[in-house]
């Protein structure tokens, strides 16, 4: 109830601090028999983990996982996947100087107010840190969403402050630290980081992610909508502010002429909805994006206060991500693993028996 | 686990298709001692209720709300307050030609892949009729967020295709059929509506909605953040396809120093965050906004198959919204409601005996 | 979280008075397709209620159930199924008197600490009477399970104070009042229930309940084992303070050589563990018991206090049954019921691929 | 929903095996501030772990507990505490031979229809090592209570075989390697585990536990009453068949005068009900009783099959308890602290308003 639980019948459960002894997640519900080691999770935590260009934050961590339990020669067993992710570079000397003060733009104000007490080092529970374990846990929903079904999810950064990246080239993605598919803009994001870097400041960014081959049928029709889980799941990354499905907020301005996604039997003849309709997947690709705040840690000094309510000026030193929309890509697709495996069970549970009459028609577009 | 029931603490359990004997729901969780009756309710349910102007739907219905359980001598006991709401007005036979077809857009199609089954009369349970008894529940936390807490939820239209409607004046909101609070901004509205139901289309929507007087410390820090559970919230409605928390998805192109919110101890210099930092109220102004899609049914033919998956053309008659976004204001507005009230007594089961050290700087901006 | 949900994957959300409007629930996620009507369910409520037999509390209640949502055209949805059973033959006025004072052995004095307030008609929410929706929700699920499962739910009173009854005739038990599966024992218990009467007085119950053709795999290992689930349902009918699997509170007495239920492949030899080892079905039929404290209300007058907390004299008129265990034992099989379709739902859900190597045994003993 | 997490409030999700890297939990929901470290829950770790005597299994592990977050400077700060118990004294090579073998009366055969796979070593995920990982969890709640509410709980063994413990003397009770409150029974213990350790067999036992300075209005009134979430808690510790509150299954026996628990200004005349009624605590002790079947793996062989379905003869060798009941007392006082823990948090939520105007009576008896 204290939220940190993510999924109902595919369930994480994290913990962890930013610079505690470590942090870690128990995945409750995974079917059992998908064949899993360490190596299937390692990648995914090396994509996203800090220090590995010089345009995102210099913190050094291995984030080396370890499974603790529900693995049994190589295969899940159906009991709980506890995994943990030891901290080594915690340089918490760093955070000394601000444990009397609340950062702009930081949890730390809510915080005292909400709990009376906070690890202020590293923003403690609050740091994107703990994204990290939900890397872990989606990459076994991948897994298995790929392997059973076919679905392949896949993001890239879509828009870095003024600097617009098309999708053109899905393989460059991995082969520039800003997960961009518009290759030729990579040098204009080189220059904007170091800019930032320079001048002391941070942006904002806006990501996209899909997932292909979903079939329909997955989703709720009322509260716990496809849609509606994944808003929940993407909002909940820090720093998200906007969470957009298909056409998004551009909806707004549109009209049902234009927006609907007509249907034939050689399959939808447009995508306007993102691949989902009454809050249940049609087939067609599931299609979000969502915008991430610039980094609030900065050190360019502005005004706060400190713990006993009195003024102060402060400036966030240590070592921070200009921009930390740049590293979310693979949280983002994380999350949509994790609402698509949810919602795989879910449907399962109820609809197993389920045959429809009307044959499917082809989703992808 | 079907997705019926919303929130944790103050659980709304939601029944009932368009067509069918009525609607209703379970909310479960109430604190005792609340005076209510149904009197506190359908003003809320008569501002969302259809037919009450020329520029919605013509459906007639009462939306007479009756209290079942839960109220004894004017007052909660802390036990589920079950409401029902009969259908009245329903023509069904508006519905028949559309049995062995899937309307383009609806969730017709995803439903019979899901279920096999489906009651096609109003689009059975994805209707948005059944948002009438989100409005009913949220009139409840709205009355205790109120009296108890001063909190004070109000929202209107932002934005109609390419009409944009300012904040000029709350008092206007509901003295129009649109909520909207720029006054000035009402005949285009009205015209817009007219010409598009004359040409067989449909607009989209852009809503706004904030909660003011809201405590620091409500949300929790990691999946069920108070903004992802607005966005999930928010995303539940029909027919929304994004969701804005603060300076929503601008904040892809915007600097640190621009974007963050300075504390002083007279109060904070900006709101940019929506009032939410972390996933924990801060004590500014909720501010969310969310994007609707133009209505599917319109009477503009478009291309669909049948049950058998055969090609058709259809076109959708019956009683229709041009723009459903016209009649969400108070659906927005009691789930920032439902919200708000889970997260509050989710809040004091943990953090019943906090004494923050630390004095509350005003919230309000 | 109040608690008025019974079921993960298949909920119940019970609601209603005594004394109020009426009583219902909503099931939710009930799998589409099972044919229903109200005539699956009645049968079920006529078992159980009021005024049926001098033996029974004369309170006349026609317990006529009302689908409200989920079905159509005859067959369930997928979506919620609300019932809904108004009361008809309340006698507030009986209680009028117990409205300032607590009833021994009642939940009044509780309920005043816990809430501040309480419906005293008729222990408002403390009723047996809630226990009517349980049945109507349980007679889906009981149909389901049979359908399509072939699992057999029966049960039977075995002790009535000092007259145990033992399983003679399965088919007699719906041919008297008391549930009784020995039929020699009926006069007897006729005769105890008259002496109670006139003494002012009442007794304790012993039930039985056992399913039949259980699938081996239902269940989980930890918190949610089939057995603790079913203590928890069972434990959750009124009056209940003791629940017993396989032998029970027997076991304690019992050595290991005893108690071991040993596998052949023709079958099991024994069934000591009541069909649940670990926590997982086995395929054994299981077999449950449950203790129902004599009922409270007896209009032998006892020491109690009132709202202000000063001493008095009370006894308990109005229409109480003198042994409440004689109308539970169609609760007991509606709660096992709903801890089976969950558990199955549920073991779907994760293990809908499991292709077991090992050859099932047959089950039954 | 694979039910490895217990509580709603206050949580713990239990991960691990017998055999594998360790076992270990997540306890969410710890209100914070909460002074905490290692230390307070070590000790009742020493209580619950294997060999330390001669009448329990001679499996040595130190079961020392790494708390991994959710405690800053010695006070948990309301984020979740995880906790890690390494396995160090694995003798996985005692278990090849069952690999192919079902044992009777142990989980062997159901898991192997749920899952198609299991963890053979020392039962896997369902071996009694778990209950480690709640008496670590159930140490936080019991620290919480004591130093909040003055909630104190205790329990002891009642009955091993024929052997009948009263509780003469509680200090007794750690003294001895039962847990035995009647020091004079001891000597007979050791002699019939002796007896039992010679003979190749095993045996029973029935345990007590009580919580004393339980406020009145815990508990919630239909399904997740008190009792049942007591039951639920207790049936679900490996080998547990029955349970009972208060008077438990003997009340099938009494009448009405004799079993109801009176009221006066100066407090109950008795306490028949266990202190719950209705669901919720009244402010009287709570008791409880819960019976354990024989250690079900023995020396004496047994009928079994084996994983092709084959008959086949088997005696489980290995470290095991002769009677599991006797390392099962800090299990139970750890459920009961953690139904309390978690109804407290969840009564605080909805009630914290509640001001009853009537007083309390005094509750122990």
């Amino acid at each position: 109830m204290s939220g940190n639980s993510f999924g109902k019948l595919f369930c994480v459960t994290s913990f962890g601090e930013s610079h505690g002894a470590g942090i870690g997640c128990v995945v409750d519900g995974c079917p059992p028999g998908l064949e899993l080691s360490e190596a299937d999770i390692q990648p995914e935590l090396d994509r996203r983990k800090p220090g590995t260009s010089k345009y995102v934050t210099q913190r050094k961590e291995a984030d080396q996982v370890e499974i603790l339990s529900g693995v049994f020669e190589g295969k899940t067993t159906g009991t709980p996947i506890a995994m943990l992710i030891r901290n080594t570079d915690q340089r918490s000397y760093d955070y000394a100087k601000i444990a009397q003060v609340f950062r702009p733009n930081h949890a730390d104000y809510a915080y005292i107010q909400k709990y009376g007490i906070r690890d202020h080092r590293g923003g403690g529970r609050s740091s994107a840190r703990e994204t990290a374990v939900r890397v872990a846990a989606g990459a076994i929903a991948r897994k298995y969403l790929r392997q059973r079904l076919g679905i392949e999810i896949r993001g890239c950064v879509e828009q870095v402050g003024d600097i617009v990246c098309a999708i053109r080239d899905w393989d460059a993605v991995n082969a520039n630290p800003f997960f961009c598919a518009d290759p030729a803009r990579v040098p204009e994001l080189e220059a904007l980081i170091d800019q930032l870097r320079s001048e002391g400041d941070s942006i904002g960014a806006r990501l996209y992610v899909e997932a292909r081959n979903v079939p329909p049928g997955l989703g709720e029709p009322v509260f716990d909508r496809l849609d509606a889980d994944i808003a929940q799941a993407l909002m909940s990354i820090n720093a998200v502010k906007g969470v957009e499905i298909g056409d998004g907020m551009a909806v707004a301005g549109m009209r049902g002429t234009a927006h609907r996604d007509e249907l034939t039997p050689q399959g939808f003849l447009a995508n306007h909805s993102g691949g989902i309709s009454g809050g249940i997947s049609t087939g067609q690709s599931i299609v979000a994006r969502y915008a991430i705040k610039p980094t609030s840690s900065i050190t360019t000094p502005g005004q706060s206060i400190d713990e006993t309510g009195a003024a102060t000026s402060m400036r966030t030193t240590g070592r921070h991500d200009p921009c930390v929309g740049l590293r979310a890509t693979p949280i983002g697709e994380a999350m949509l693993a994790l609402v698509l495996m949810d919602h795989f069970l879910r449907n399962r549970a109820q609809n197993a028996d389920v045959v429809p009459a009307t044959p499917r028609i082809p989703g992808e577009i």
